[in-house]
């Protein structure tokens, strides 16, 4: 491990308020201390680097201007939280970043009231804070009472329809409060969309080495006796509106481009604004992402998420990997479906890596489309790529498709067009924790008429499920699939299109059957070793399909077991209710079934490894075990009477 | 009945093609006869009536300009689209609108080849329009061939955030496709918002009575020897940009505001457009919801939505009601509350008339927020303002909920934050049909930690549950409640604030129980009179609550009886399923009991009035009947053994 860096300036802070009592000098001094920390500590958790360091002097301005907590600073996706929490009192437990019972990787109400919303999706911040600026203005009471509300937002997540939905509310109500866009030319991926370029050209109209331009509204928050650095800050004041039309027209005030790592800027800025604005004002402050810290500034994505690393090199040590990753079998599988069939097209929501279909880019970037941070367009789209006679696959998270729901049911659902859903992150994802789940995608799917919904139980069957999605052409069709590595199983060279509705017997046993939907089957195989064991034999079977249901298969195994259980990484709602349905319909119930179904429990649930969060939803193998053993008794196997 | 118009143009066109052989003054006359013709369509059938009044002049020009349905027209909303079925091969089943069997009351693919994408939600066009252009691009090649692609959106429409996520990778994109912003400064209430001031000053700025300003972008789609109205045309494109910086910063060329009741503004503008454009263009057209049928005109609504009506007078034939609607007791429940805590404030996504909300913005004006269509940022505005220390009632219909799903998941549910949310329209809504339909919400709400998800039986539970929500600080609370009018039931003088978690017995009987949740009790009643008739005598109970469950009540109903019916109006993941859950976890279905969930079935249900819908659904009193008595059988009645 690297020496832990030297610190005097910020062992003096305690929070926010010591750094009210500090000179701008001793603010820039804490700043760099405060990034060397930073780096310090993602550097033995992992993590979200590159975010935190394009904002550490600004998360210093914010703080030593702004009255935190009564003044309620906002992270928009908040990934870029870490030196914020270092400020906020929880420099302690900041080695503790996205570990079991550590600190979230992202802000949360329930962690600190410095953290007066919290986030992990984008674009949600605008909205929050013109709640708070209402809620202050109607006479809400919380402790401490209301002040300020600041919301800090990429520009990434600005194309994302609900912070314009935001604004166009904000603008129109005209109450003081302060949007801060971090604008870093790079969300997780090089941003697109007009808004992006649309931001590139105001910077680049009007870059804050040369002010000059002739400037309206904003002007008039200057000071006339002005503070330190009133020159400055007013140059920086006076160019704006000329490029800021759009948000002026929006009905805010605009401010900037600023640079965002000069405290000599931030600074009189923030004072003057918090000093004078009576309405909504937009800030436009320039930052670079994993600025200070050349590994991060070098990489690609700008050190967006790390493993634990070297601080001098900025080597990773990322574990070694046994099997692909999920997500790489469905983008290598995609590419190959793509080659065969010149219709395949995909579809991501700013998530171009994540997704895989940065592979997909490569090979088809005509065929390929990154729509920015807009899963309500991005399906949307699908389904008019569907209408135009296209195989178009969509792929967003489980848990950022619910973005694009009311899409989902309206225009692909009601329509029955085929478009394709590749459903990565399905059931826990580990460090990223509750807010990242992908725990509904199954139940809010699996109830819209005409819709497929698979679930992959390994990677070979994603391949599987990626050429069946091809192949479908006569609806919609989802699959889903966990994070990280597959099994370890053999992959076919092709995959094969499987029957739409038609599940898999794994094992055939007696007394109980196991009936799985997703990729706990591993889960469910290990728990069926333990219990052959001990005497018992599962039946095991894998579903493979939530909707529609391979009744046969089903009422079979009803038939012929004293017991049946479901398993599946996902909520209530989902593939074990459709089975109850189908077992109540079909009077299974009436003269007696041990049908039981395991689900993610009724909770949200913090983050650790998946392992860990899964033992705390009771899907491990041990789980699947005892529940097993709870249901049929060791005694009581054999056939009904 | 009134005469029918007398419309011998009209009567020549049988498709848009017949269109495109007249000379500019015939397309004038027909687009008279046209309104003519809708307006009597519409006195006979009812349904939206000023929005396609507003639009008949651009209908004409629309299909008269434009390749249809080789070039896609799409029509945002779609309530406006009366006159383009008309025109497009539906006529003869005018007078069918939103009737059983008949028309839809949007546009529909299954229903013309000439709707090329449907709708009812509103926003969805441009992204719909984009995935057609990109097909046609790649080679997509269904029948027929594709051309270009032209969506139609309202200034409302406009507000919401899935527009602009489009206009952002539309104008990234760059391709040839074409918006009408069809600018009547009203939605289906007035517009709210920044964006609505913005195009109010453009219309102000350069109304089309004055056009001098001088121009760039669009101009160069000028052709120099010009067809008919060439002068007139060329000031019309010359003004352009001025104002429309908003979308020329979005990559629109933007063109307008022109007259879109004058067809020799229309025609020409469309004509030189389709002959030049090479990127995505905006036509700002000017409409006046209603025009050219005064009633419509000076109603505060421009007639947005009418029944049957007598064309002379426009006077409604409006059933005479024996109960008050659903919608005015949560308003007046509502207002109330807000007399009693002024923490109670209220949220509407544009339907403050819809919602009833009007009635309480007319009490208390600064603590009743319409955001616009806006749903993604209502919740979350919403969250912000539970964060804030207020109570806030978001009232979104259940349908329209599902636009701001994820902001339900991850700002309010997974924060605890204390959002009520008011979810009008649950279950069949009629006319309106599947787009509409209240399905989901109970499905989509009960499975998230920390939710109480509550259903009105009648409108004196609603106005309990009111009350209820207001008094439930502790985390996010949703009651839904039905469209139309309430069962007559004798209303209390206050709402009663409920014990979460706990229903109520309805009446004790024996053998088999009918667990009801929502509105279907009234049916539930009748099926329970016509099998006392028959000596049977079910036990009712209204659970009240989909979650938490009321456990006690259920495992008791579970135990004293042979059979146990659930009755919602709701899909297949919501109460029912949680019911399944509970008893199969506690073990109840190990040695037999005749369950059953019934829910609305596996199909969109097309429109025709709520019963004859709840008779497809399989959910009315003689559905519930013929259920009991296929489950217990006549004979079976009595105590398990």
């Amino acid at each position: 491990m690297t020496d832990r860096p030297k610190t005097p300036h910020l062992d003096r802070i305690s929070s926010p308020a010591d750094l009210r009592r500090m000179d701008d000098n001793s603010l820039s001094q804490v700043a760099d201390e405060l990034r060397a920390e930073t780096i310090s500590a993602v550097s033995e958790t992992g993590g979200h680097l590159g975010a935190g360091l394009g904002v550490v002097e600004l998360t210093v301005a914010l703080h030593a201007v702004f009255d935190t907590p009564r003044d309620r600073l906002i992270w928009d996706v908040s990934h870029q939280c870490y030196p914020h929490k270092i400020l906020t009192g929880r420099r302690d437990r900041i080695r503790t970043l996205r570990k079991k019972d550590g600190l979230s990787g992202f802000t949360k109400r329930s962690e600190s009231p410095y953290d007066p919303f919290g986030a992990a999706h984008s674009s949600t911040s605008i909205s929050a804070a013109l709640g708070f600026t209402v809620a202050r203005d109607l006479g809400g009471a919380p402790d401490p009472a209301l002040g300020d509300a600041i919301a800090v937002i990429g520009d990434g997540a600005m194309s994302a329809g609900m912070a314009y939905e935001a604004m166009n509310n904000a603008g129109h109500l005209g109450k003081r409060m302060f949007v801060i866009l971090n604008d870093n030319e790079m969300s997780i991926a090089p941003p697109v969309g007009a808004m992006s370029s649309y931001l590139s050209r105001l910077y680049a109209g009007a870059p804050f080495q040369e002010l000059k331009a002739a400037a309206k509204g904003a002007v008039s928050m200057l000071p006339t006796p002005f503070q330190q650095g009133a020159r400055r800050a007013r140059d920086l004041l006076k160019h704006s509106v000329i490029g800021g039309t759009l948000f002026e027209e929006l009905g805010f005030s605009y401010l900037g481009p600023i640079d965002g790592h000069d405290m000599e800027q931030l600074l009189p800025v923030l004072r003057t604004v918090r000093a004078r604005a009576t309405g909504p004002v937009l800030i436009h402050v320039i930052t670079k992402k994993g600025k200070g810290y050349s590994p991060a500034e070098n990489a690609a994505d700008r050190g967006h998420a790390t493993a634990k690393f070297d601080v001098l090199s900025g080597k990773q040590s990322k574990a070694k990997s046994n099997a692909p990753s999920y997500t790489s079998v469905f983008a290598k599988s995609l590419v190959e479906e793509a080659a065969r069939d010149d219709r395949v097209c995909a579809v991501t929501a700013a998530m171009p890596d994540g997704t895989g279909l940065n592979l997909f880019a490569e090979r088809y970037p005509s065929r390929c489309f990154d729509v920015g941070i807009a899963e309500q367009h991005g399906v949307t789209f699908s389904a008019g790529l569907a209408a135009g006679g296209m195989k178009p696959f969509c792929a967003i998270y489980s848990t950022f498709l619910q973005r694009g729901y009311d899409q989902v049911v309206h225009d692909v659902a009601l329509q029955r067009l085929p478009v394709r859903f590749a459903i990565d992150r399905a059931g826990l994802v580990g460090a990223d924790g509750a807010t990242h789940a992908g725990a509904f995608d199954t139940a809010y799917l699996s109830n819209l008429p005409g819709f497929v919904v698979m679930a992959a139980a390994d990677e070979a069957e994603l391949k599987h499920m990626v050429a069946t999605a091809a192949a479908h052409d006569s609806g919609p069709i989802a699959f889903r699939f966990p994070r990280g590595e597959g099994t370890g199983v053999e992959m076919p060279e092709r995959g094969e299109v499987l029957e739409i509705g038609k599940g898999r017997m794994i094992r055939e046993g007696k007394g109980v059957a196991l009936l799985n939907f997703g990729a706990r089957l591993k889960e469910v195989e290990e728990a069926v070793e333990a219990l052959d064991a001990r005497g018992i034999n599962p039946t095991v079977a894998d579903a493979r399909f939530a909707k529609p249901l391979d009744r046969e298969l089903i009422l079979d195994l009803a038939r012929d077991h004293d017991a049946l259980i479901t398993i599946e990484e996902g909520s209530i709602g989902g593939f074990g209710s459709h089975v109850a349905q189908l077992l109540a319909e079909e009077g299974v119930f009436d003269t007696g079934l041990k049908f039981r179904s395991m689900v993610l429990p009724d909770i949200f649930i913090d983050q650790a490894s998946p392992r860990d969060m899964y033992a705390v939803a009771g899907l491990n193998a041990e789980d699947i075990e005892a529940k097993v053993l709870s249901v049929i008794g060791v005694e009581q196997i054999g056939k009904r009477a």
